[in-house]
């Protein structure tokens, strides 16, 4: 066993009571609303968080990469979404996985999409599992529910006997929204398109059993999800400044932070440096336009406890400015070289991108394990 | 051999031709000054990378953290300067290099570090090289190089016998120069606030025949570095849209792309969408606060020319929003689903970092080779 003082900074911690906590809230929210869950490993990439998000061994899981299907089907998981719309030069690895017993979704919002899936169906009689990209607040990608371009899209695949499994949506605006009311509203407007989509498509006899939506604000908040038959959130595990900035967590129920170590200071500019700049942080400036702008995190003792209102006012690969988030040089309590700090992130997973492994927190304050992550594609 | 398109994307690319020159430009500008050079290892972490930088297969490098120290002293290289301020809990590591063979320099700038080096090596017996960190230019840290603090460092360490190698610094406020004129200022700048330090530690018989300066605007715009030992630099390897901001570079000689795939339009918004989004490109927005704002990067197309000044202007996880600089939304070249795009980053570090290995790109456009790097700590 070992202390924080026996790691090497920076490290990336996990408060595990908190995250289990984080995620015993997520599964009595899914009880409530009555529907399933296909948790989003892209902010832990890391099989022993997952364990704990999974239904089974098997999944089902959302993935954001195709290294993160390779690396979860090798763990033994089999049923898998993959929800970025697909590229031509990843439908070999798609194939691969297929060939492997993966049950491997992917998602598309494009007739040229479709039309390049129809060839391969044809060429090399390949089979795909389906979902359509839903547009529910002109976030991002997506067609839009009332658009005839979804029919289209739809009718292309059966064309080519690839079934259209259902329909996809993520209301990325719900990141932009100013009070938990306007994220249960938007929960609405998100569950509303996805459903009226699926409806139009099953009208056309056009297959579509699967109703998918999610992002962690909407899913926190929301009130009715009837029609959804599936909800996706990955963020929720650890929670940030930004989902704190949302009001969907509070800053204390955050179970990621950053390992630092007080390496010198500035008195004459009211600066302590820190060993983690931007490359342990990343530079995820998230909170920037919410009402409080955390710089690159707040600065917490080694209980996780806000030190004086001390924020990461600056970063540099290497090297993190700590000052008052007033800009006030005096006053700030003396952290003499050595001293270790623990930094809440402005993003999960932007800052948990930056590393190697965790370091999982007991509850004592002792190092309990170190769980592997990967990266990269 | 492989061809761009029979790559899966997100990858980073080296234009290795590029490379070259730009290394030969860094060689000549050496050769014009006279002075040794210890490349900065830390933009490109791999070997295969610095060893078209290294004098020798024993180094000299300059690292950024000790797993990179870790990391080339397993290649052979045993002659490292790891130039962020040390931290205590680094000491065990630092003195297991020292003891497989490696030259390791560390550096500090305060009393309270000079005191726990010198308490470990009266009770330990452990023997350290040390560089003093200067401040030039008021940006990070360092000592003043006229501050009585500085001989109080050196004769704190004499004391304990930890020989004072020299001094080192780094004018990072190079990055915020407005012109070239003001970087060879700032070049001189940097000069002769180290070679004052190292006067100031020689007449007091504190040994300091080191005199450590850079930074890749510096380096390459300095006009005199008499009194220097040597110089340290690393983005100049790749240069990076910043570097073209500052005129260090031109917008060709960027040896460092993302090459990213067309998954979807928006038309109606005037987006192109690509599998390219942050986790690529990182969350870097150093263009921001220049003249020319570059957004997430530059899209070029495959021979790495600008396509009609599209820029990336959003970017999610593995999304990226392509659109055109002035936010007109018609006109902009239509780039079908599967077409590949080359993408050229604000920050050569931050974007690197983001993958695990290089794609290597030959004169004729193809994939001659890949070469691993690495992350964390």
């Amino acid at each position: 066993m070992r202390t924080l003082q026996q790691l090497e900074t920076p490290a990336l911690l996990i408060d595990e009571a908190q995250m289990d906590r984080n995620i015993a809230r997520m599964r009595a929210q899914l009880r409530k609303l009555g529907v399933a869950f296909r948790p989003h490993v892209k902010t832990n990439k890391s099989i022993d968080v997952s364990r704990r998000l999974m239904d089974s061994p098997q999944g089902p899981i959302t993935v954001s990469t195709l290294l993160e299907a390779d690396y979860f089907a090798a763990q033994g998981v089999t049923d898998i979404l993959y929800a970025v719309c697909i590229a031509p030069n990843k439908l070999d690895h798609v194939a691969r996985l297929r060939a492997q017993g993966v049950k491997l979704s992917i998602i598309l919002d494009s007739l040229e999409a479709a039309r390049l899936l129809a060839e391969r169906a044809k060429a090399r009689g390949e089979r795909f599992d389906t979902l359509i990209e839903i547009d529910s607040d002109g976030h991002r990608s997506g067609v839009k529910p009332d658009d005839g371009l979804l029919l289209e899209i739809g009718r292309c695949l059966e064309r080519a006997a690839i079934p259209v499994n259902g329909v996809l949506t993520h209301a990325g605006s719900s990141y932009d929204c100013p009070s938990p009311g306007a994220i249960r509203a938007m929960a609405e407007q998100e569950r509303a398109a996805a459903v009226l989509a699926a409806q139009r498509l099953r009208a056309e006899g056009l297959g579509s059993p699967v109703v998918s939506v999610g992002s962690t604000p909407t899913a926190l908040f929301a009130e009715n999800l009837s029609g959804v038959t599936e909800l996706r959130a990955g963020v929720f595990v650890f929670f940030d400044l930004f989902m704190a900035g949302l009001n969907v967590c509070r800053l204390d129920e955050i179970a990621l932070s950053v390992l630092g170590t007080v390496i010198g200071h500035r008195p004459d500019k009211g600066w302590t440096l820190l060993d983690a700049g931007w490359m342990a942080m990343s530079r995820d400036r998230g909170t920037a336009g919410q009402a409080v702008d955390q710089g690159y995190g707040v600065v917490c003792d080694l209980q996780g406890r806000p030190l004086d209102d001390l924020v990461l006012v600056g970063v540099n690969q290497e090297h993190g400015i700590v000052a008052h988030r007033s800009g006030r040089r005096d006053g700030a309590p003396h952290l003499p070289v050595g001293t270790q700090v623990r930094i809440l992130p402005n993003h999960a997973c932007s800052t948990a991108a930056q590393f190697g492994h965790y370091e999982v927190l007991g509850a004592g304050g002792q190092v309990d394990a170190r769980w592997p992550r990967f990266g990269g594609w």
